[in-house]
Order: C-alpha cells, then sequence, then structure tokens
C-alpha cells in the first residue's frame, strides 16, 4: 500500500484528481500485492506483443505447479480430467494454454479445452459454473479450472482518470487451480447454479482494445451494484429452499471493500462471515477471476464446515454479470484428503524472482 | 478470385514466394468471398483499436437479423434462450457480445453467457458440443450459438510469407447462428461428442498478437493434418456403433481444399458427400467458425433427410484442436419448420454497402 501511494504520487504529482484517488487507494484496504516482474519492469510499458510474450512466458511458469497441486489435493492425476476450463483476462493466446497444458502435463488428447477470455472478474464464478454443468451433464468426469490472472500486464502508464488509477491500486496477480469432481471428494457439493447480468450496463466495466493493449475502464457507478444484485441471490436460495442470510458459508468476489461491505449489509450477513474475501482482498487485491478460488482455498485451510453446511459463491464482473452457485459442504468420509473444488493457489511476488 | 489473384500481384510484385502463394491460392478454389467493408477500406489497416471498433460496429449490425431468423426456424423466441454461446477470434471485446445481445434482443437476464475466442476455425464445433452437453445437464434447456468471423478485419498488410498470402487468399467473413434445443424441433439430434488435440502442433496455426493486432500464423504442414485425425473420426463413431465411411451426412470444416479432399480420402468416401463443405469453401471461402453452420444449412435447404439418417460434425482448428459430434436426423412431426440446429445465415457483402 505505501509503495503503491508513493508511486501514484510520483508519477501523478500535481494532477486534480489525484487527492481524490490516493484517498479511493487508500480506502481499498488492499495491504499488499503480488506482480510477476519487478516493480520497476511492470511500470514500464514495452508494448502489447511484449506484454503478451510475457503473459505466456510466466502462465507457463507458474500454472503447472499451482495445477499440480490442485490435482493431488483432489486425488486424481492428469489423465482423469476430462475438462479444462482456463480463465484469463489479462493476455491473449490462440491456441489458448489449453493446448500447450494438454501438451506438457500429461493431460489426455481428448480432453476438452474451454477457453474463457471475456468474462472478466466473473469468469472464476463461470467456471465453476460450467464445470457444474458440465459434470451434471457427465456425472463421472472431473473438469480443472485455471485461472491466470496477470493484471499487472494491463497497467497503462498513460490512464490517469480515476478509475484507471483506482484499478492501478486495486488489481494484483494470481494463478489458481481447482478441480471440480463428478463424484466423491472434499468440498463444496455444487447443487444450483445462475447467471443475472444486470441490464445495460455494458459499459461501467470494459476494455477498450488498444495498440497498446487492454485498457481497463471502470465506472464509478460499480460500487453500488450490490444494491441491484443481493436480491438476485436471495432469490437463487429461495429457489433451492434456503434463506441466503443464513447460510454457513460465502465465498463472494473481493471486487473492493464496498462490494464486500455492501453485499453483507444488503443481505443481512455479519461482515466477518465475508471473512475470507475480505483476507483475500487485504493480502492480495483483487486478483480477478482468481478471487473466489482463494477464498476457497482459506474455507478449507482455516474452518471445519460440517456436512451439510449450506454455502454461496458468487463472481461478479463485466456485463454487468454475476456468477453464482449455491452448494453443501460434502465430505468423501471423514479423514478424506481429496476436495470437490480443491485448493486455489496463487502466485506470489517471491517466485517471479 | 480473379480480384484476389489480382491485389496479390500488385502488391507483392517481384516477391519470390509470389508465384507459389498465387498458385496456392488458385488451388483453394473459392470463388467468390464476402467482406464486411468494401475492399479499398479493407486492404488498408487502420489500426488495431479501429478495427475492433469495427468488429464491434458490424457485429452489432448483423448478428440480430441472423440470430432472429435463428430462432424463427427454430420455432423459439429470445425469452426461451437458456444460454447464449458467442464464438469468434477475428475481435476482441469485454463484455463480450453476449452482453449486447441481452440487452439489445429480450434475451432473459439469467441467461448463461459462453463467449469463446481463442478456439478459431474448431469454435463452431466447440460451440455445438457445449451446447449439447449444456442440453444434457439440463434437456429443457436451449442454447443459442452464434459465430461473428470478420476475418478480413484481420488482414495484415506487411505479413507476406507464403502462409499469410495464402490466408489473404482463403478467409471471408460471415456472421452465423444456430439453435440447439434440449427437446423438440427438427434437425440433427446431437448424440455424442468428442474433441481431440494432435500432440505438439500448438504453433501450426496460432496468432502473433501484437499492436497491430491478431496475425494468423499458418504451418504449411496443416494441410495434411487430415491424416492423424481421420483415425479419431472413425473412433468416435464406431464407440457409438457406426461405420465412419457409410453415414448419411458430413458436416466437416472447409479449412481449405486439401483438408477436405484428404479427409474423404482417408474415410474412403466419395468427395460428393462433402459437398456442402465444397460449396461452402467455393461461395464464402473459410469462413472460420461458421462454416459448419453454412454447411448445416445447406444440408437443411438442399437435402431431405430421413428420420434416423445418420451423420458427423467436424470442425478443425488451432490446437491442432477438433471437436466433432455424431447425430441422427430428427424430425419432430413431418411438417415440422423448427430445427434443432438452426440456420446459418452468412453475412454478404451486399450488406455492408
Amino acid at each position: 500500500m505505501e509503495d503503491t501511494l508513493k508511486f501514484a504520487e510520483a508519477t501523478h504529482a500535481g494532477k486534480p484528481q489525484l487527492p481524490l484517488a490516493l484517498r479511493l487507494i487508500r480506502n481499498t484496504g488492499v495491504q499488499k500485492r503480488h506482480i510477476v516482474q519487478p516493480i520497476e519492469k511492470t511500470l514500464r510499458h514495452p508494448g502489447f506483443e511484449e506484454r503478451n510474450r510475457i503473459f505466456e512466458t510466466e502462465a507457463k511458469k507458474r500454472c503447472p505447479a499451482v495445477i499440480g497441486r490442485a490435482l493431488a489435493n483432489a486425488g486424481l492425476t492428469a489423465r482423469d480430467i476430462d475438462a479444462i476450463i482456463f480463465v484469463s483476462c489479462t493476455g491473449f493466446m490462440m491456441p489458448s494454454m489449453t493446448a500447450w497444458l494438454i501438451n506438457n502435463m500429461g493431460f489426455r488428447t481428448n480432453t476438452r479445452q474451454i477457453p474463457i477470455a471475456q468474462l472478466g472478474c466473473a469468469a472464476g464464478g463461470a467456471a465453476i459454473n460450467r464445470a457444474h454443468d458440465f459434470c451434471t451433464a457427465y456425472p463421472e468426469s472431473n473438469v480443472l479450472i485455471v485461472s491466470c490472472e496477470l493484471c499487472s500486464l494491463c497497467y497503462q502508464p498513460d490512464d490517469d482518470g480515476v478509475g484507471s488509477l483506482l484499478s492501478d491500486g486495486l488489481f494484483g496477480d494470481a494463478v489458481a487451480a481447482a478441480v471440480v469432481r463428478g463424484s466423491g471428494g472434499t468440498g463444496v457439493s455444487l447443487e444450483r447454479n445462475a447467471s443475472y447480468i444486470i441490464p445495460n450496463t455494458e459499459d461501467w466495466i470494459s476494455y477498450a482494445v488498444r495498440a497498446t493493449g487492454f485498457h481497463f475502464r471502470l465506472d464509478r457507478r460499480v460500487p453500488g451494484t450490490m444494491e441491484p444484485l443481493a436480491p438476485v441471490l436471495r432469490e437463487l436460495a429461495v429457489d433451492h429452499g434456503w434463506n441466503i442470510g443464513s447460510l454457513d458459508f460465502y465465498i463472494i468476489h473481493a471486487g473492493g471493500p464496498r462490494i464486500l461491505a455492501d453485499l453483507s449489509k444488503f443481505l443481512g450477513v455479519g461482515e466477518d462471515m465475508f471473512r475470507h474475501s475480505w483476507a483475500t482482498l487485504t493480502e492480495y487485491g483483487n486478483i480477478a477471476s482468481a478471487v473466489v478460488f482463494d477464498a476457497l482455498r482459506r474455507l478449507f485451510e482455516e474452518d471445519t464446515m460440517a456436512p451439510g453446511a449450506t454455502g454461496v459463491i458468487a463472481g461478479f464482473g463485466p456485463g454487468i454479470t454475476a456468477e453464482m452457485a449455491v452448494g453443501r459442504w460434502f465430505a468423501d468420509a471423514p479423514t478424506a484428503s481429496t476436495d470437490r473444488v480443491a485448493h486455489a493457489v496463487p502466485a506470489s511476488a517471491e517466485e517471479a524472482r
């Protein structure tokens, strides 16, 4: 946080929007973020082509270990995986990383490839929901989800609007992976999912695609979106016969502090119930589609859920789109070491050095 | 074809690779292509940002009518659609066109958005397969597929390798749409799908992502890929209890003339059985993920399939990835006017003026 404020002050000294931007950055509560390159390199824009090359290099360097841990936690090997959902909005490759992973990590040649680049922060929830759909269609199958968000590679030095400056102080880099098993394992048993788009908000979160790459545009109205989304989450719970205000766990996209504070207020849930999302925000920043996986990791590591405990997973992103799921904690056996929605492991800056 | 050869000769006069490129372009058999802008504009590169702006404008102008016809053919309205799979590798938007379509065409706010940008020409087959999976999971649901491939917006004037020159003479623009209904309708009843990646061919078809946008890279080994893929198609049919050489219809990605000629040879199928794919190639060029939908349209319009007629759909693209499905012709009633995999309508240059 201190470094970010210092860099922002040095880079944008004297600009009228600076004081507001600094206040907003301070309010994020983000204490630490991880970035794949040293800060001096991150702040220089080497061109869109070079940025994509770095994305590819770093993704290939970092994804395998994270995926390996997710598979191990799920008690599976690469050969057991039927589909790979790879989500990232911070680098663009064709073919997608899915092809490289299949070729280099021992996945079967008939693995389904589902790369998603255009759902932004909502892609974490979307990946879980599409994996759930796939396992509903083919109950004996297993889906690997990989989220690779190297947000620092979308830093645009020339963008100095308040929304851009705030984003510069908010987003962090992360790689996460999770496994959704069609049967068995321990974790969140996905029971129902839903999507929702807030009408006519397409331009509230968007990319301007330019020669310099992706320029993130954030509308000032975004922090207020939990008011229209809370009733949608409530309805999903009602459809499932549940009360959204009294679930046992909440895995919520940590878009920013107001998102979390507002949603707990509108749902009538104590802020402590969102503690895993708050911890992700504080310790990693907004890591885009990877947030829900890191919050899930904390649930796995820090809590002891009783079988049948009820919960919700919700990702939010451009559209404005919400991708939501409800489910119950499930354990194959009291000592099971496998996860149904497995370990998510954020990359760290240390690894980059 | 005559115009393309003329432009290629004028632009690349004297280059040693030109004669080979001209011969390869002549061999494609592409007689006509459709492009969203007049040829003079197409040949100028206005920058990646402007190209994406044109993509967005043209997609918004052209998709609704095509989608409207697909819905009408399927006997459905926008309110009946549960998921939209939007595939395109020729323009990048975030949020995806799915958000705009939901807001502007009366789709429900809880419509699932599945945008896919990184599967290239294989995305048509992938979209059909993922729609099949979704309807397997939720048998009462309906999925809209939209393929919007404005390949002319990826023309790169400075790329003059043989692969690039060939591509300049091969690809065409198209918008297509299809509906996969969970039940009812008339069309191909999807029964089984499969994916396959040819090991270690990631760089045979790929994009170089640069400040000038997507640069299509085509390896000279790509035309030879039907030899390893034919056995995979054969195995899919065997798994279904069928003989790949004696199906009633074949909807094959028309990547180029050698793809079609080789595959019919390796499968032991008369070239006439691939006539719809050949017609697409001749009349539209390679329209990327839209090929399979245009070939399907021709099957709907030109053939009279008996209920129970057997067939295969196969898309090929970067990876090298094959996305394949087998199914039977199905009709709700002899006079049914609805389609299970509905009308695909390519855009035309005329519409652009």
